[in-house]
């Protein structure tokens, strides 16, 4: 597997064949193509496993939560299936049309949902993602090519080639999943400048992987993923509900990006429910880092540097900021935040409003946990990933945002007069 | 003016400053704006006129092309100013809420329209650009920043400042419209580079100048512009609408990107209609370039090479070719456009889905010309642009193309389980 074996624009060109196809198939086809790559996950599960087994005897030096995320059983390979038999029961997003009227001239014009084309994956450890990506991209009638990481090799190589099988059992284009087979920096990298044959270039993993990809390729990317997000607690807020409402974005799954990072509490009730809440925190394992004002109030927090206010911890860490004022907690938002997810806690209605319209975010709340930024939650009925840049998709991206537009216009011999 | 006066950092924190109060006003606030600013454009248009003599004195060796586009008069202005007024006309975009639903945990989410943020504008010799940029983008509640060419300089400055004046008159935001009056390059790819502080450049002018940006930027770009677009008249084609629609796409205004480059049509035809539609090319002066079995039949054409079929020519000059069947028409229009607008003159119903359907571009026409994709003609009411890529907006923007989204999330203290 030395680089000279992958020709990258070779499978450029196959994927844009695949996508041509798949742009013409019926929502039919599409699910039975889905149903068959879930049947045969399950059907190949014991070579899946045995894979597997390969990459994690080649893993075992790492640490215990990486090697947890790599591993595979038959229950997890029975989610998987689950999750690709789910998502052939999503709306098609390419059967849909968004708009259509008839201008001046009399031209009818449809606003039709197509596909991107081609959707390049760059991904981590979890070989689920592989299997993900793989049925949503499929579903909105895009051909992908993914690039796993090097440790979940063996893993994603069974589960790509039982999913072409799936597809080429059913005259379905087999080159609708590509996976690159070599993990070097270098093919990465060339991946990244595949313009002409990638649409659309996803990362998912840690800050490092996305801001290498962010700031090396010349395809499109959409960037994923990153959450420093902040609870204000409001001056108006009610205790009980700060304190379930913090513990839970913090500390529930604090490894994810809707996980709660930082914690600004309004001067007026800060030195009544600061204890409270930190005390909940600590109960729970959180370390606390504290400005001035707030490890006079919870001398048990740590001092806080100037760079925790820009720090994604995805740990049981949290900062804590006093704040006198709600525009100061916007203002102090709107400068560290990455803009993913913030909440206000609060039972002031002129706050709550002014929160929603004035913190830059990709999803705002009030009186509820960060953690529900997720396309699950919000009723997608699937996730492609968080976007947090403002162009195409902002926030849990469905299956429609791998789509794009394409107008369709009849017309009965129309010129432009001027 | 040398590059030291210029602190980009400083215009762009003076716009993110300029787009928060914009982004919190309301459709008649931005309105009054708008009305403002064009009343200005006519009393100050002797200011204005004057400056623009000073550009075209400086430009007075260049092309009369050239010098007609840069030039102004008090019609110009008026018609300026007019489009302004058109543009307090429009709706509001971001008055709007594309949807709102209650999920499962019996949260209210909103998915509200709100500005892109600061919008960044490089564009040549045109001084109405400035107006039409400041005009749309401050109706959708962005800051703007302006970097015209430097033939326009004078014209562009004291546009822009007769624009800030009425601004500030009305107690709006000065910084809403900033100029770049360093007309280097460095300047230039400076603005490419200001990551965190513009949310999306749009060049509009010139391939080349569409190119660099494209390749150089590390903000984000819209691509607008390059149309390489195509005519194919199929077996079943009417020979009076195919000629009406040939000319009228390459004929009623060669220099821009909607026009027509490019003629395919079916063998079976081409004996009979060919001639025709070349005569009448020829008649509007007209260089046809064909490949040998188009010019067997019109031996007055030129050889075409393999170069002119990725040309855009942008004047009085269109390639033809000769084609066995639709799917070869199709191959021939995906291999080479840019994928802006595309059109087949047929009767035949099944050619006319298939066209449609396999066409890869943002307009796809059936029996009408390729000149109707602008803003206006589809009834956007203003037009920013015509986006060629796939992302975030494709074909004609209007107003909505300069909005992402927000969610905006109402509970009364829900956490996550699980």
């Amino acid at each position: 597997m030395d680089a000279t074996t992958i020709d990258l624009e070779q499978m450029g060109r196959a994927a844009k064949t695949a996508a041509m196809t798949l742009g013409q198939l019926t929502t039919l086809q599409k699910n039975t193509g889905l149903l068959a790559m879930a049947a045969a996950l399950e059907t190949h599960a014991d070579t899946i496993l045995a894979a597997n087994k390969a990459d994690l005897a080649a893993a075992s030096a790492l640490p215990e939560k990486f090697v947890d995320r790599l591993a595979l059983t038959k229950a997890r390979i029975a989610d998987m299936a689950a999750g690709v038999r789910q998502v052939a029961t999503l709306d098609d997003p390419t059967a849909q049309t968004d708009r259509a009227w008839v201008n001046e001239a009399g031209l009818t014009i449809a606003q039709k949902r197509v596909p991107l084309g081609v959707v390049g994956m760059i991904y981590e450890a979890r070989p689920n993602v592989t299997v993900d990506a793989a049925a949503l991209t499929f579903k909105s009638g895009n051909a992908v090519i993914l690039r796993g990481g090097k440790e979940a090799l063996h893993s994603n190589l069974a589960l790509a080639t039982v999913l072409q099988d799936a597809l080429a059992a059913k005259e379905l284009p087999r080159d609708a999943v590509q996976l690159i087979t070599d993990p070097s920096r270098a093919v990465a990298t060339q991946m990244m400048h595949l313009n002409g044959y990638i649409d659309v270039l996803i990362p998912r993993g840690g800050k490092g992987l996305i801001k290498a990809v962010v700031e090396q390729a010349t395809v499109p990317v959409i960037e994923t993923g990153a959450g420093n997000c902040h609870i204000y607690v409001d001056a108006h807020a009610q205790l009980q509900m700060a304190v379930a409402i913090v513990v839970n974005a913090k500390v529930q799954r604090p490894s994810v990006c809707n996980a709660a990072e930082k914690l600004l509490i309004h001067a007026d009730v800060a030195n009544e429910q600061l204890p409270v809440i930190a005390k909940a925190l600590q109960d729970h394992g959180v370390e606390l880092r504290g400005d001035e004002r707030a490890r006079a109030i919870v001398p048990s927090m740590h001092a806080a540097t100037a760079e925790d206010w820009d720090t994604e911890y995805n740990d049981l860490i949290m900062a804590v900021k006093v704040v006198d004022s709600e525009e100061e907690a916007i203002q102090h938002i709107n400068a560290h935040n990455t803009k993913h997810s913030e909440a206000i806690i609060t039972d002031n209605y002129q706050n709550s409003q002014q929160f929603l319209q004035q913190v830059d975010a990709a999803v705002v709340y009030v009186n509820a946990s960060t953690r529900f930024t997720d396309g699950y939650e919000f009723g997608f009925g699937a996730e492609i990933g968080i976007s947090t840049q403002k162009l195409h998709a902002r926030g849990p991206m469905g299956l429609a945002a791998l789509t794009t537009i394409k107008y369709q216009v009849l017309g009965n011999g129309q010129i432009r007069k001027n």
